[in-house]
């Protein structure tokens, strides 16, 4: 039997559900330095972008484009930071991250630094709606 | 007229020519302390993943997928990294990195992580070689 996609529980811990793409779970990072969603493909057990299928491949780069672009208009973005790593996370993700020229980390990459700053509840329902809406073919 | 891919001067000059895929072209970052490389597709004037053709998104994906796995094969990597971020160069790269559980920068990422450690002329000419070998449709 084909086992059922779980989300880890770390990335579950540190972030808000967004919505389902078609492969992908789209997650905001409760981080409000950043406007910073994660994608973690529902397939069970893989960790590298090279364990998924081709179609799994083709349809995550879609899915992170449309991220991406949607980040970038969202925020106005200077850049959009792409990065799948998973040093500490093992269930592959990948991060989508809009950088602004005055952030706190700027030019810096966002992982490890210093500490995340939780969003107050009501701008974490009101972004997650209204990302829910960019990414437009989201369900729910 | 079409204007001609050129690489950025500062990704010229942190590494050393591998080969041309099909889309990019290839780099070895000159940094002996991880197994670290940098593909740029050769379109001009592109600096974020979503301004590609969607031809080429799929190529990129193809490229990027061929030299994770080179990568995790050469070095018996714990894990791949990927990561385009481009804060500092505009121009559109792709960072492929195999990473070690035993490695100076490890579990974090290897962006900004201390000074590069430029490979002695031998050894770097022998691991430019073998990747060509390894990236197998590489030309030359």
């Amino acid at each position: 039997m084909k086992e059922r996609f779980r989300l880890d529980r770390r990335l579950s811990a540190d972030t808000h559900l967004v919505c389902d793409l078609p492969l992908c779970r789209v997650l905001l990072m409760d981080d409000s330095r950043f406007l910073w969603i994660v994608l973690v493909p529902r397939r069970h057990g893989v960790t590298e972008l090279f364990e998924l299928a081709s179609s799994d491949r083709a349809r995550l780069m879609d899915e992170i484009d449309r991220s991406a672009k949607a980040l970038k208009k969202l925020a106005r973005a200077d850049k959009i930071n792409i990065g799948a790593l998973g040093n500490k996370v093992a269930q592959l993700h990948i991060h989508v991250v809009a950088r602004m020229k005055n952030d706190p980390a700027w030019p810096d990459p966002v992982w490890g630094h210093g500490a995340a700053l939780a969003y107050e509840p009501s701008v974490r329902d009101g972004l997650t709606k209204t990302l829910r809406r960019v990414l437009s073919i989201c369900a729910g």
